[in-house]
């Protein structure tokens, strides 16, 4: 086991009609002139961004909206985010959406103070040294920005995305509301679920085997989400399977799940590559990256595959062939995103065979020699490898 | 799954030698006058104690020692800290040690805070309104104290053992050696081990059986800290093994494994009146009172018991009758505390039959009426009945 340290700073506010909290919340937390970020108007319509304002304004503070926030959400908002923070003196910035209008929000904060560029933090010039705190009202399950130190921006004019880890992306307070993801479509439900996963296993695939409690975090976790997502899926408006889903997308990806080791997260470095390429959902990305990257990988992790199969899927050991539990395992991950909806090949995405070595060399550019997999490392002729395993 | 609020704030620093960063943690918490609390002569002949001083007099901080901490620890302890830390205008209180050490700070910290007698926060006249940052050198893994909400402090002329739940018993930094635990006697550990997995059982067994998620973190923090505590009694030179029994015994206790529903603390309420009494540790105490609980409660409870065996002992479902396989399960758990040396029969403790209708009627006697048991309430019948099963 490694050492690390760990803090969660997040206050969580969870449960039905949470979002009424939100101004009190605040307020605790010495917010006076609150940034409201948010993405399309579906959050207007349905009267959440009223709650959240007139919450706001019950608590005796100002605030001020932005919309517009885009799925893989771009710089130029964050450029116009930024400007409205300095103009009005914000002193708090709260999202109000999903991974999108959180990550828009985290970038816009730290781009708030700091002089430079913004995009300077996620090209690698800088770090961020100050920030406003951040906080949101989630009302989708998946990316797990909500307490996370991840931030991904799309530069627009290059569509080159890049993430920022910085304990500054930890939002300070999240309120979670489950029944606010109920009126998302069942494909975006699925889209989540498979981030969700997705976060996890990166902090599973590890080679730092030698952490047996947090291997069955991760085990428990992922069962958890695999059985909410094909609930969630039929029946949106299940409220513990979303209460599950929104719990589950907070833990994968705030580090509860990978204490004392490396995670890897070649897998998202590389899916940036498609959703930044064809404009897909990073979930729908990552079903058609996973799938393969597990069948590429697995025969140099032939016992940590099978333990995945048999923990996480409930397959039967094969002590003679474990090479066959192991790929009954990623098998099982594969029909489970099909179940759901999910797309697993590069045809579904949109993308053709002669995309490949661009989506491969592009990934390895576009990311310091050796990045893309932190555990599992891959060349360019690896992840074109996997590419064409995806290829069907 | 319930409404809740989260927040932990307890810095962690984990790993070896992280006792070295001790003076510079405390410094960027802003502490500037450091009360040390801790046990016996141990943490001093150990180095220990000088390490912790070292460090913090490297950042340029001030500190007084203050040591006697015991199992089960004082109010007069408390009292003796409380008029050393005005004295000295303490700023920041350290514990070094296990449970007992950092209960005592954390009832000193409030003290000094509070006007009145610092007692009264025990016998519920009061609540903690202000309080100073506590951190701690943990040095066992068991109670959780860590990180935990709780602190228990025995009152000596009444032998009254009583638990204080309040936000201000979290600790703000935690500084977590594995090998500092390695010198603790295999008993102990093995008594540490039965409080953990104590822990987690009171927010596995629980009325509100619809959070999944919660279940199966709860499954695989048991799984996980069964096989390290066998390894570790046996070799407690194992680090890994030593690693997940602390990061262990702080997951289960500070709320990661119970979000979402109501956890039942009835059977740690019984054990208090038996290490009040008997002066035994508290681990062991748990281990007779464990086993007696859950044959008690199982006939009501049968699926969950069942499930319980299944994913946590491996046993077999036995679908025609469940119930045999919720047994095989709290046979397992037996076993496994025997496996370890612990005690679990009330004759092993030193208790006698006749002491069962006092221990009974003493444990509903000092709890408001219903606290024992939050979800499998208990009358004082109930534990009377519960006792005679641990009495063989």
């Amino acid at each position: 086991m490694k050492n690390f340290t760990h803090k969660i700073p997040t206050r969580f506010v969870f449960g039905r009609g949470a979002e009424k909290q939100v101004g009190a919340e605040i307020k605790a937390l010495g917010g006076t002139r609150v940034l409201i970020h948010y993405g399309g108007g579906s959050a207007v319509r349905s009267g959440l961004i009223d709650r959240v304002e007139t919450s706001i304004r019950e608590a005796g503070l100002y605030s001020v909206t932005l919309g517009g926030a885009q799925p893989n959400p771009r710089d130029t908002k964050v450029y116009e985010g930024i400007a409205l923070i300095r103009r009005e003196h914000i002193d708090f910035v709260l999202a109000v959406g999903g991974g999108s209008a959180i990550d828009s929000a985290k970038a816009m904060a730290h781009g708030s103070q700091y002089d430079g560029d913004f995009w300077d933090f996620f090209c690698g010039k800088a770090k961020p040294e100050a920030s406003l705190p951040i906080g949101c009202v989630l009302t989708m399950s998946a990316a797990g920005s909500e307490s996370s130190n991840s931030c991904v921006i799309t530069q627009e004019s290059t569509k080159t995305k890049r993430g920022l880890g910085s304990e500054f992306n930890r939002p300070v307070l999240a309120i979670m509301n489950p029944e606010l993801a109920m009126t998302v479509p069942p494909y975006q439900i699925a889209c989540g679920a498979t981030d969700i996963l997705a976060h996890i296993m990166e902090r599973y695939f590890t080679i730092d085997t030698d952490v047996d409690l947090t291997d069955r975090l991760c085990e428990a976790a992922m069962a958890a989400v695999i059985r909410a997502a094909r609930i969630a899926v039929k029946n949106p408006s299940d409220y513990d399977a979303q209460a599950q889903l929104m719990w589950g997308s907070t833990i994968a990806h705030n580090n509860t799940l990978s204490v004392g080791r490396e995670s890897d997260f070649g897998s998202h470095q590389i899916e940036h590559e498609l959703s930044a390429k064809y404009d897909v959902p990073h979930g729908a990305g990552l079903a058609v990256v996973f799938p393969a990257w597990m069948r590429f990988h697995m025969p140099n992790h032939v016992m940590r595959f099978a333990q995945y199969a048999v923990r996480v899927w409930g397959c039967q050991m094969n002590f003679e062939h474990p090479e066959e539990t192991a790929m009954l395992g990623i098998e099982a991950h594969e029909a489970f995103l099909r179940e759901i909806g999910m797309p697993t090949t590069l045809k579904e995405l949109g993308a053709k065979t002669e995309d490949i070595p661009f989506l491969a060399a592009h990934t390895k550019k576009n990311n310091p020699a050796g990045f893309t997999g932190m555990c599992y490392p891959m060349t360019v002729a690896d992840i074109e490898a996997m590419y064409r395993i995806a290829d069907r």
